[in-house]
């Protein structure tokens, strides 16, 4: 599987059950997202612009992703509305691995970019190093409707945090039973 | 790395941190254990033993490792205290996978065996299933003294739960430090 395969397995929509443990402290933190999955060609407007952010060849890249979601953190039980959009880039001679850049990093105003590894268990491993935190995360499918997600974050300051996800696809009302529901 | 050398880096006391999301609920549920494990050469009486209850041949065995845990769950708040003795089977023709035999099971009185695999990028996946739940948990060492565990887990009544540990190695004081501890 390469990365815009997997990519394509995870179009669509989901709610994503998040948990951090704070390794230090001993202590837990939770959240809850709705999360959306859309891939674009490698010729789309949107792939064009985050090739001329970093300054590449549009021709090197394997397409693109828009990720958005909606969610909450017990720190401030606000909701946060976020959006990033990804574009591989295979290495040249090793293609199950390269870059993965983003229009915007989560924290940082400076574009983030990370390297990617796909495996022979079908799972994609993701590093991403900016300039306070150290960050891998492993994703995998369990089944075609839940994705697992997990992750060790490093920070400068010296503390870690792990981090679990579960994402299980939304799936549309069947058309059955939607109709059962008007009849009814 | 085959199942005993995954068994030795296990070996000594960890601090497990535990979430289970609950997939059609979508809560989660937290807890908290030492665990201490220890392990043994094949021809230890407490190897024999479980090779007894099962019927096994003690000369097809890896070895065993014995594991306690105590720890707490937001259920009741109660302390529970638990042990589990596990025997590694090797596959004749494939011994980088194989049986994994145990005294008892968590739940249930019989005896319950799983199957185990070994990847290249050094983690162990573990299939256990018995009348009522099915379980796959992948084990794999993010460092020396971090070992971290995801597992799926379905029952029989349809519902799924998705769990995650953290587990972080308890360390021996540094010597230095408690000199110049009982020197101050």
């Amino acid at each position: 599987m390469d990365v815009m395969e997997f990519f394509k397995k995870s179009e669509g929509n989901w709610f994503s059950h998040r948990t951090g443990h704070y390794l230090g402290a001993r202590k837990q933190e939770a959240g809850k997202s709705e999360v959306s999955f859309t891939c674009y060609e490698r010729d789309h407007p949107k792939v064009l612009a985050v090739c001329e952010l970093h300054q590449v060849d549009p021709a090197s890249v394997a397409g693109g992703a828009e990720v958005t979601w909606t969610g909450t953190t017990a720190f401030d039980e606000k909701t946060h509305q976020n959006m990033a959009f990804l574009v591989p880039i295979p290495d040249k001679y090793d293609p199950l691995s390269g870059l993965i850049l983003r229009n915007k990093g989560y924290a940082e105003e400076v574009p983030v970019a990370g390297r990617y590894r796909m495996h022979a268990d079908e799972s994609m491993t993701l590093v991403t190093e900016n300039s306070t935190t150290e960050s891998e995360e492993r994703l995998w499918f369990a089944s075609a409707n839940l994705r697992l997600r997990t992750g060790v974050m490093k920070h400068a300051g010296g503390f870690s945090i792990t981090t679990f996800c579960s994402e299980i696809r939304r799936l549309p009302p069947e058309p059955a039973k939607a109709e059962q529901e008007v009849k009814s």
